[in-house]
């Protein structure tokens, strides 16, 4: 077995971050090299079983090919591919070489290599989406949705360019995140499911297949069926490069809305905010200099690994445009693809590690709320003076503020003193005259609205 | 109105590609600022009617607030916003000024400025998407459906790695462009019904609103009926990025495929190749120094447009990204999304143009096919070999190929005169013996792939 | 005049962002489509004068050709246009019919027409960043230096990860950016100056003009140096695309540094913040419902236009890619390189209004260090226990600090209680023990550092 | 040692790529994780050092420091970090556990981590540019430039958009990439040599060193030049993000000359053209099922990883923003950047092997040069026409292209049967005439030029 000092990879994915969670094995049965292999070949099997169904050759053909094909490694393909130049001759040869000549014509019978190739990926990026990508992030969203409701009564003082505006809650500002994040899940589930292989032939014209099949796109479905996948309306050597670049792009836009969400937090965290916190063990080193210091590292690689992945997409569209019946400039830059899949699965589950453990405090929370309370009251004042019939009410307000900074009062305090309004404030129900001294109240349906969104992406992705 | 030398503009979008088609009127009606300012004005009167439905106001007052706005332009909203600086202010101030002092107050009510703002977006894109984009990129996928048909049959060398690989026909080439093509038009649809927009105030927990609905997320989805449009599951200050990421993605991933139609064109073209050509009017100047050439300057075009707009995406995955109930940081850049839609635009109406022209050189496509037609047999060749048993055909084949270069000879030339292929020989098929004498028989089912696909598009899309 | 209003436009260039400066009508003398044709004229120009000084002409028809395309607007290039279907030839054709007969075989003699449209491209990006570009930066540069070395002495707290660190001085905190546009200019100058033309023909071995001139290269470097520019090393029919490449990446990466210094006055200008402030005129409404709201929209605005800018370097990546000796993929999306220049221009004007008007509010930034003053500590108070031999000091003061947390002590006060460390901090001396209860003097040179970078570059960049 | 199956990694930098050349070893050597480590124990030990200059501590405790830190591996600083959960503590950590109790202040004295790992990133990329890639980029340098001498009078014909234009030759062809090629190896020795280090600790102010140095931006200069690195002129925690944006840029741009080239060489290779060619083992298998192709394999695999690396520019912009003296949003992302140098140099090599090998077919050249040789003499026959004072030169040869391809004549013929043209062809001269006839000889300076071009950058470069 050729093996390698994890510490002399370049990657951090193969060194750095495959020490950071248990999970990266779980991750190496889909996506290393070893894997797209063992794909492969499981692609391979399905042709031939197929051509036993077709009786083009015998079910022991089959079978034996597939049981003796099961112990190829990539190893030994790689060594076969320094004589051939050619992966998948390489492993076609591995293959024969262990099976019986009667059964050697029957592998990769009437396919080209990337019916092999593109098959087997589609196949892998399906598999690990549906089994552990998909899986990960509902469980993400579950903790989201957890904080959602526990904090949908706890007032913060909404934030728009940073500045304090009018209140939420803390459950509401959590349950964005429960949304946006619920939405992408669905979005990779119907990408995922959209994926397709093909056994199409060197050009996709089914040139090879059609001289022993009368139907030989029932043949390719057949194959396909096999391995759970469905075939592309039209292909070349290549299946359409669509499915795959929509894929990506539900796997970019869902990182996107994990480092916004990491951004807002590590906002959140700042020293002068504090609203939240990640859990702090004791034996946690802060800075190698500067012991008294809690940092949102978690959130901060989020954002980070999102920066390193995110510019990928342009690889992707570059990766649409092959010439012809195909050029292989996609060929290398596509076996980068599943570094995606990884960035995106250590980012959730880092989140899903440090949201469990997130504490909100408190004190900060409702401080930094009473600091512009006051201000607070500005816009139901104006929207409650234009509903009574003042007709310049935003104005009046507006000129209000700046008074009431200069002279460093109070918006409520200012309000009973201005004459000219007493005829509207007198209109005034009392639970409108109640929001004016307790902005607190002032956070429209946020909780409700909180709920609703939670059992929206409940019922939406079906979780318990 | 303030006017200005359209060669003084910066933006080749307002100056030389504005010229170059008719159809550019028709996207100023969506998409220039004259029209952002009239969609703006729309939702502020879907807002006002609502607000008389729930007899907040009289439907006086709403008819009146929708017949006076009706006036205003962009211009006196920008004179205005030199005051207030503050673009939605400014155009509440324009409606307020020409209506009653009784009508004023319920102007904008309870709204926030991006309420507006956002929703006024989502609807322009929305119908420009169904109105404008849609249709004609149906128009072109027809015109390439006619070609596929019509030359489902015209036999063609397939390409790979830009060499000469087994045939197909250009009406099968066509069909990997009608299913592409297709397959975007589907998903630019199901994006553009999913667009959404928000009556849900200035950080989306419906504060204002609620202090005069009960059920304020009703008010929302009745004033977005009044546009078509339905709301966000959640929103803050803005709708969720997510509908316009993907909305964006639908529109650069079809403009890959015609880049890559684009490249494929080009291509063919070439001096060496000359398979296909655009038409060329007696007066057009194919270069200022070479009056012989005719070059593919629209097939260039397309895919220079592609570059220019596709990294754009950049700026919308970086635009998920907004603090906390929002930042304005993503304000500026998306006011250039309008140009990603109108460059895809171009490029359509382009391409329609060039392709409704396109002529075949029967001529050459079928010189260049007969370059490597002996060489085509090797496929055919090494697959029946197999199939009859021959334990090593691959490899045997490959050989044969190299003894034919070197020797200066057909592949079909050799077959008979190697004693060991014989017994193999002897098992194929009439029919599979003819392939490998004529090797343009040898395009599987192109054809009929040709038709299945067109066929199949064309009930998807509901074309005619 | 084919005029149109400004708000029919497509790009907000060419609406919105042209009236938000009394700059734009500048930028257009070079950037526009207009100033294209003057400049493209130009180049044609000098080439005939180069004429003349070889005798291929008489200096009167090189006066003439000077004299007559003078008044030629883009109005009437472009309706020539319409009949060659080439930009250039359209411009040579409206030259030729303005002179006399025997002076028109000598306009564009030789050249091609990528020779007239590169090297006027390369002119104009040359001139508007010598005679606006970089004058607009150091002005900027001037005014982030005035404010460094009058804030050098202001103690801010140091903040990474968005946690309070150990002090600096506001002064030293805008010496970064001082610093860093400092760099970006220089290296703007850098490539500039860098920016060649070309006049070598078709496909750049000059091939026409070998026809005429003995040395070829001489009389290209002729005709260039009466535009102040030179030759590339090499050419096809365009020139090298590393120059441009090098340019608008100096560009780009200046814009960062401008978008990394509007991200952080952003988040000093927090509710929780408030460090720095924009000033606010009186009129000016901060929110179209909230009207207590200050925010930092310049600054929000700048980074936006980064981020619609900075993915434009792709397209400059990919322009670096042309078949052979060109293919036009690169003409449409090179048309857009002016949007870049002019996105930065205005950025670069926006903050210059904005950092002079940049109020710091000392109260603020002393409350924000007192905040965590005592923890300031902990890092001296390390270093210093180590330096006196403490074998384990960073784990000493860990734990300390998350005692003073826990006990809700100051760090200083539990120093002494600490029987353990007495030894070591008796050998501290006077500066280092007052240090430890005076925080705010852990500045470092901060002050001296500010003083140095400011120096640095004002040297450097010749500004007085 | 922890050890894994390389067939386990993710990425194929780390399985794949890295057996496909010996180099790869060389680059671990700078780039990987073990390499990193090291590096950072030299930054530790050059620190050490330097106290030892300044008598803070004893050149014994210097020498122990070294000396005993040289045996450190990753995998013990990583087991520590497990504890630590902090890097660098864990280094210094690992560092201390091995010196004796008088020693281990010193270590890591007055620095913070960043000092640490930017330094040691810096310097190590400097080193790998200079040792490694700045070499290999020259060899090939060199091959390319003994192509373009070897072709420099092998005819050619040039091509724009694809099309057959003027006459070039294949060395002058060449001599494009030798000149951007040349070009780029110069820029990429300028911004290695503008990489920067720093010591000036946690916020860039030397909070910490000045408590022990009178002149603190005198020792990170000592620490620096034992390293053989300058400091940047002003630093937070981290140095200015420019240096390493402007190394990076130069990379990737670098790396589009190479896939330019690699796409000029494929197209080159197409079947219909066929003017180069790879050599091909005799062993090596075309492709799967079509044993008669050679593909051009390296040269798609050039391209295709130019499309996976070129885009992370983006990541290197956004990473020029951290927030205030640094957020970590860089960290991660950062520690990609290594792929990017093995990208380049994994391409460089591979076309380092193949350009070696690179042959040119005459036949094809010359018959291609053939086809379209008749259209050749349009150019110079304008031009010429021009100079004898034809006053529509330009005009009347765009005609009688257009005749000559309606008639199937040659230019040639044609132009002796015009009447009206017969005035100036007198004035020509023989040497001019002669061009009419061999349009082959119609190739300019291309051979004086491609010398010029191979001198220039021989001596700019300092190549044998």
């Amino acid at each position: 077995m050729k093996s390698r000092n994890i510490f002399d990879n370049i990657s951090p994915l193969d060194h750095r971050y495959s020490l950071r969670t248990e999970k990266y094995q779980q991750y190496q049965k889909y996506l290393s090299e070893e894997a797209k292999i063992k794909y492969q070949i499981k692609v391979e099997v399905a042709l031939v079983k197929v051509l036993a169904e077709y009786e083009i050759c015998s079910k022991q053909v089959a079978e034996e090919i597939e049981k003796k094909s099961s112990a190829i490694n990539a190893q030994e393909v790689y060594e076969e591919e320094k004589k051939t130049k050619h992966n998948i001759r390489a492993l076609v040869n591995c293959i024969q070489r262990r099976i019986s000549p009667e059964a050697r014509p029957f592998v990769h019978f009437t396919a080209t290599s990337f019916d092999i190739v593109n098959t087997a990926n589609m196949l892998r990026y399906k598999e690990i989406s549906q089994e552990v990508l998909i899986p990960t992030l509902k469980k993400l969203e579950k903790v989201l949705m957890d904080i959602a409701l526990r904090e949908k009564n706890t007032v913060q003082v909404g934030r728009t360019h940073g500045q304090h505006a009018v209140p939420v809650t803390f459950g509401f500002t959590m349950a964005e995140y429960v949304s946006r994040l619920g939405n992408r899940i669905k979005k990779i589930q119907e990408n995922t499911l959209a994926l397709r292989g093909k056994i199409s032939g060197a050009v996709g014209a089914y040139n090879a297949s059609s001289l022993f099949f009368s139907d030989p796109q029932e043949f390719e479905k057949k194959v396909l069926a096999e391995l759970g996948l469905e075939a592309g309306i039209h292909s070349t050597q290549i299946v359409e490069a669509e499915y795959i670049t929509d894929y990506i792009h539900s796997l970019i836009s869902c990182f996107s809305v994990l480092a916004n969400f990491s951004d807002d937090m590590r906002h959140l965290q700042r020293s002068e905010i504090g609203e939240t916190g990640e859990y702090f063990s004791e034996d946690q080193v802060g800075s190698s200099t500067m012991p008294h210091k809690r940092n949102p590292i978690n959130y901060e690689n989020v954002k980070s690994m999102w920066k390193q992945f995110m510019p990928r997409m342009i690889t992707v569209y570059q990766d649409q445009i092959s010439e012809h019946q195909r050029d292989l400039t996609n060929s290398a830059s596509e076996r980068f693809l599943p570094e995606v899949i990884v960035g995106l699965l250590l980012s959730t589950n880092r989140l899903l590690r440090v949201s469990k453990k997130m504490a909100v405090d408190y004190k900060n929370i409702e401080e930094n709320f009473a600091q512009n309370k006051d201000f607070i009251v500005a816009e139901p004042l104006y929207i409650l003076l234009a509903s009574c019939g003042h007709p310049d009410a935003h104005e009046v307000v507006r000129k209000l503020t700046l008074r009431a900074e200069e002279e460093n009062k109070t918006l409520r305090e200012l309000i009973n003193s201005v004459e000219e309004l007493q005829p509207y404030l007198d209109k005034f129900t009392v639970k409108q005259k109640d929001l004016l001294v307790n902005p607190e109240k002032y956070t429209g349906i946020a909780a409700k609205k909180t709920e609703d969104v939670v059992n929206y992406w409940r019922q939406e992705l079906a979780l318990k």
